[in-house]
């Protein structure tokens, strides 16, 4: 039994690499829902529909979020009656956020997952990191923004504070990911390449979820999203930098303090055991093929595995 | 100042040639609301937005509902995630339906209705019937089915036996339907050729409005829906005969007992004075252009205006 937590296009990626060399039943994927929000009306998730639509292989790959051969005349007529374009969501995108905010009046959001997963094809488990509402507010230089409104509204622009995490104090896991924690067959988790501080932080601060991730006897294996200091897609490394970080595997570990027990970095790096005591695996992280995906989901068993 | 009163297609026809020959500030266009309905959790008003539409210059033409140049890539999502698709829903239509359920939270549907139809650059009032929820239920050979399952579902085939106004007991009229009423420069009221029963009941059953209407020194002057006995559109004439009425100048009489002071009948038919009283004014009442929608309501107006 697997776990694997992920946000958005770096742990969809990854997440699919997985799904294509484990059985259903042998993996659980946690994904990240403080990017979650409201707009005209409609529950919107962006982690978890980016992981469906990935799984689902209809995915969007030039824009990196929503589906593939998009059409967008919905949003020319929000626009005609002066609604709020700026985030943009295609007409079969709004299909997932009606569905989902129409069942959410009636069934948590893990069992509304589940069926539109299940309706897209996907036999492995995607689960939210909590059925609870958790919104990440981030806090700038510019002021505190909730989560689209820094991501979307100024792409990630302004200077990073700190990222608050509304409701979190009342989040308790979702019963999957409980179930993925207190499973005695509980083999690894991976935590992908997804930004650490807007994707992993939400996830691991939900009621009890480090803690017990800490007292795993299940190693804890992060894939670092960066090569050579920057990130494959997103303002992951600017983020680390404005926090005075650094975007290197030591800069990851120390991020992750004290819960990493081993960290798969880009092939250029080396590999061994850090002054932290942390192994470190090296190989080829870039993922732009499915092969590459399934790879890495390999490396990253087989690495996690050596360390049990 | 003009109060008409209007369903659907039929009704919006009219209210398109009553808005090209009348200044805005003399006219209200009350529009039925026993059709609303929820659909994938969206505040649906199928008439006011054919009115709207219409007036627009964006209805569409072939379908007699919802938006020119629609596409349909949100109903195609919608089925792949396992929705109802009986309800069919345009892509730019939709948008309407988000604003709609959105500014609904915080207004009444008056206010709402106002807004969208300023946005499609109406300047004519176009008011519900009234701002509270009234649901036209249909009691048919095949049991009681909501306005849509009757009306889309099984496109009126069932046999209709009568329709329930849930709410209506409760249904103040809008704010500007009151005005209308009590204003006391109201100069006719013109009861559009819509569907007697499914579109005109309900707007005579809020609340004061039948009587207001009977109390009023303004005629109440209706537009025949019937041409030899039958419908131009939809189900009024099936639906009038399974309730035993008769689709002729005298049928429609009576099926408003006592209300008008006038009718408006086609051109075949006879002028005169009927025996209830009512005068009877006939020319063509038939409206493919919009040339004709403007001829017939300079008709409607100027056979008001004898009657006063």
């Amino acid at each position: 039994m697997i776990l694997a937590l992920a946000g958005g296009v770096g742990g969809a990626r990854l997440a699919n690499g997985l799904v294509a060399v484990l059985p259903d039943d042998q993996l659980t994927i946690v994904v990240n829902t403080g990017d979650d929000s409201e707009h005209l009306g409609l529950s919107i998730s962006p982690d978890l529909d980016t992981v469906c639509y990935t799984l689902a292989g209809i995915n969007n790959l030039d824009q990196g979020w929503g589906i593939a051969n998009e059409s967008w005349s919905l949003m020319g007529a929000i626009e005609r009656l002066g609604g709020d374009t700026w985030f943009r969501l295609g007409d079969q995108d709004v299909a997932t956020h009606l569905m989902r905010t129409m069942m959410l009046r009636d069934a948590p959001l893990s069992a509304v997952t589940s069926f539109i997963a299940g309706r897209l094809g996907i036999n492995h488990r995607i689960v939210p990191m909590s059925d609870d509402p958790v919104r990440s507010m981030i806090e700038t230089d510019q002021g505190v923004l909730a989560f689209q409104d820094y991501f979307v509204r100024h792409p990630a622009e302004p200077r990073f504070l700190s990222i608050r995490l509304e409701g979190v104090e009342c989040a308790k896991p979702s019963p999957a990911l409980l179930d993925g924690l207190e499973n005695p067959d509980l083999q690894a988790v991976i935590i992908c390449p997804s930004n650490p501080v807007l994707s992993i932080t939400p996830i691991l601060a939900v009621g009890g979820v480090r803690e017990r991730l800490m007292a795993s006897s299940a190693p804890v294996v992060a894939v670092s999203p960066f090569i050579d200091g920057r990130a494959v897609k997103g303002p992951a490394a600017k983020i680390m930098i404005e926090l005075g970080r650094a975007t290197t595997t030591e800069g990851v570990i120390e991020y992750y303090d004290g819960l990493l027990d081993g960290i798969l970095v880009h092939s250029e790096e080396s590999r061994g055991l850090t002054a932290e005591g942390v192994a470190v695996w090296s190989c080829n992280t870039l993922m732009a093929s499915d092969a590459d995906q399934q790879r890495l989901a390999r490396e990253s068993l087989a690495f996690a595995s050596s360390l049990r």
